[in-house]
C-alpha cells in the first residue's frame, strides 16, 4: 500500500492499495467522532462493491444507508445534490459523522458538493473505483454539479477527510472507461512529468498501475498544495480541458469527460504552435484507445469555451504545452478566443 | 453614514446611512472588476426599492438583470437556489462579477449561498432592507436555504464583499417585521451588551436606530472576527435559536424567526433557572410587540431541537444567560434535551 499526504486547508491521506475496499469502516472509525454514515453510489458500481463497504462500516459500528443515482454524467446535475443533501438529513447526519462516496468522478463530486453544504460542511471520504477519479477527482477538494449551461458551474472547494483507492475496482472497469482515466493520467505527464510521459508510451500499464495512480496522485498534491484555491498554478490541471467541457457540450455528452479531454490536449498544444508535442499525445492517446480527431469546428467550440469558469471579465485563461512536461497558462482576450480554438482545430 | 469593518477569511465594509440605495453603483463599481451584476429581491421589496437598485447600477456602467422571488420563509429552499444559480449562469456572470441581494435575510442568505456555490464562489453584496437582515444575517457569512426536515439545513460559509444598510428602507417596514429585526436587537443585549438592552428597554428606538444597528453590527462583527467557523463563541449568537427554530418549525412559519426567537429567548433563560433574566427579556420583548408566550409543549418541541445544527453526535450546544450582557454555551446530551426544554415551557 503507499500513502500520500495532502497539506491542504485540511490534512488528510490518500492511500493506494488492493484490498482497501474491506478496511472502509475501521479506517473511518479512527477518522469520525459520530457514528453515522450515508453511502452514495452509482447503478454500475453499486451491484458490485457497495455490499462490501456497507458490510465494513456495521462491523465498525456504524448505521449505515446508501443512496444509489443513475451512472453517468447526466446524474451530475442539481437534482441529485438537492436528493443527497436531503438524504443526509433523513439520515440524521450530524457534523460529526460523514458521507462516503463509492464510484466515479460524478458520484466523487456530487457527495464532495452534498457534504459540503449539508450543514455548512461535514466531512466525506472518497472511495473512487474509476481511474479518472482516483488520479484526478477524488483529491483536492474541487466539487460541483452541472448546470445546464456548463459544466461543473455549481460546486465549492471542500477537501475530502481521506480517500482510500483499491486499484481492484480498476479491474471490473470496462475499457471505455478506464481510456476516459487515462487522458487524464497523460494529462499529467504533459504538464509536469515527462519521464511519466515516457513511461505511459513505452510500459504496460498494467504492470505499473499502483505507481502510476500514486504518482499521479503526488502530483495532483503537488499542484493542490501550491494552489488549493484555483487562483494560479492549479489551472494547469485544466490543460485540454477549456476545449475538452465545450467538446462534451457539443456532443451531448455522448463523448465522455477523459476522450474529449484526449481531443482539448492535441487542440490546445497545435493553439500554441507545438505540433510535434501534439502529435506525441496523439499517438500516446492512441495506445489507451483514445480517438483524438475532433468532430467539431470552431463556431461550434466557441460558445462552450467562452462560458467556462475560466473566463473572468474579458479575459480567458488557456493552459498551452512549453515542452513535454512543462506546460504554463496564458490569459487571452475572450475576443481572440475564436482564432485560438481556429489554430487547434485546422488540419 | 457609519463604517463597521469586518476582517473575516475576507475583508469588508458594512455601511450604514440614509441614502445609500442610490450609491450602490458607484460603490460596486470600485470593488469590481467585472461589470454585470444580477439583483436579487423579493415580491415584497423590488416594486419599493429595485429600480433605484438597477438605475444605479447602470449609471455606473454595470449591465444588470433581476430575479424576484416570492416574500417569506417559504421561498428560502433548494428550488429558489437552483432558479439563482442558473440565473447567474444565464446573465453569463463570472469570476469577476457579482450578485447583489436586495430584500430581508430570505433574500440575502439564498443569494449568499447561491454566490458561494456558483463557480464555486462568486462575489456578492447585501444590501439588507429589514431590521433582522441589517443586525444579523447580512454580515458573517452564514449563507443557507431550508430543507423540509429543517431550517438553514443546506448552506456554506461565504463573507459578502459589501453591506449597505440604508435604514430609511425600515421606515416602510411593517411593524410585524420590524418586531421581528428587534427580537434580535434584544438578543444582542442579552449576550454580550446590557448597556444596549438598557436603552431597548427604556429608549424610543426610532431617535436611536442608526446607532442601534451600527452597535449590533459591531457584535456581530467582533463575534465573527473571533470565531468565523462557528466552532466556538458564535454559537453565542443562537442564544433563543435552538427553541426558536423548533417552534418556527411547530407553527409550520406561521411564527416568523424574530418571533419564535424572542419566546425562545424566554425559554433557554427559564431553562438555566435565569427566571429574573426571562421576566427581563419578557418585558422588554412586549415593548415591541413581541409575544413571548411559548404556544407547544416539549414533544412538540424536540424534535425539531433535536435537528438542530448544533448537535454533534449525542451532544448539543445550547446557549444560557449567566447575567444580563453575558451568555455561555454549554454541551448536553441529547437524552437530557427533554428535561431543558421542559423546564424552558413550564408554567
Amino acid at each position: 500500500m503507499k500513502t500520500v499526504c495532502v497539506n491542504a486547508s485540511k490534512q488528510y491521506e490518500v492511500k493506494i492499495g488492493t484490498g482497501l475496499l474491506d478496511t472502509v469502516g475501521q479506517e473511518a472509525a479512527a477518522l469520525l467522532r459520530g457514528r453515522r454514515a450515508v453511502v452514495v453510489s452509482d447503478t454500475n458500481v453499486a451491484p458490485r462493491y457497495l455490499q462490501r463497504v456497507l458490510d465494513s462500516l456495521h462491523t465498525a459500528g456504524f448505521s449505515a444507508q446508501s443512496v444509489v443515482i443513475n451512472a453517468g454524467e447526466a446524474s451530475k446535475n442539481t437534482d441529485t445534490f438537492v436528493k443527497l443533501v436531503n438524504a443526509f438529513a433523513d439520515a440524521g447526519l450530524t457534523r460529526a459523522d460523514a458521507a462516503f462516496a463509492l464510484g466515479g468522478g460524478v458520484v466523487g463530486d456530487a457527495t464532495g458538493f452534498a457534504a459540503a453544504c449539508y450543514l455548512r460542511g461535514i466531512d466525506y471520504i472518497q472511495i473512487p473505483t474509476s481511474l479518472l477519479a482516483m488520479t484526478d477527482s477524488s483529491v483536492g477538494g474541487k466539487t460541483a454539479v452541472d448546470l445546464p449551461s456548463g459544466k461543473n458551474l455549481c460546486g465549492a472547494f471542500h477537501q475530502p477527510s481521506l480517500v482510500l483507492c483499491d486499484p481492484d475496482t480498476l479491474s471490473t472497469l470496462p475499457a471505455h472507461f478506464f481510456a476516459d482515466g487515462m487522458a487524464e493520467v497523460i494529462k499529467y505527464g504533459v504538464i509536469r512529468d515527462a519521464a511519466l510521459f515516457k513511461t505511459l508510451c513505452t510500459k504496460d500499464i498494467q504492470t505499473v498501475l499502483e505507481d502510476v495512480v500514486a504518482r499521479c496522485v503526488q502530483l495532483k498534491r503537488d499542484v493542490v498544495q501550491a494552489d488549493e484555491f484555483d487562483h494560479g498554478v492549479r489551472q494547469l490541471l485544466n490543460f485540454g480541458h477549456t476545449m475538452g467541457h465545450a467538446i462534451e457540450q457539443s456532443s451531448n455528452f455522448t463523448i465522455s469527460h477523459g476522450h474529449a479531454v484526449a481531443i482539448g490536449m492535441v487542440l490546445a498544444s497545435k493553439a500554441a504552435g507545438q505540433a510535434e508535442i501534439a502529435e506525441e499525445i496523439r499517438v500516446c492517446c492512441e495506445r489507451y484507445g483514445l480517438n483524438t480527431a475532433c468532430p467539431y469546428d470552431t463556431q461550434t467550440l466557441l460558445p462552450g469555451c467562452l462560458h467556462d469558469k475560466k473566463t473572468s471579465g474579458t479575459v480567458i485563461q488557456v493552459v498551452e504545452p512549453q515542452k513535454m512536461g512543462h506546460c504554463v497558462t496564458r490569459a487571452i482576450p475572450t475576443e481572440q478566443l475564436a482564432d485560438w480554438i481556429m489554430r487547434g482545430v485546422e488540419k
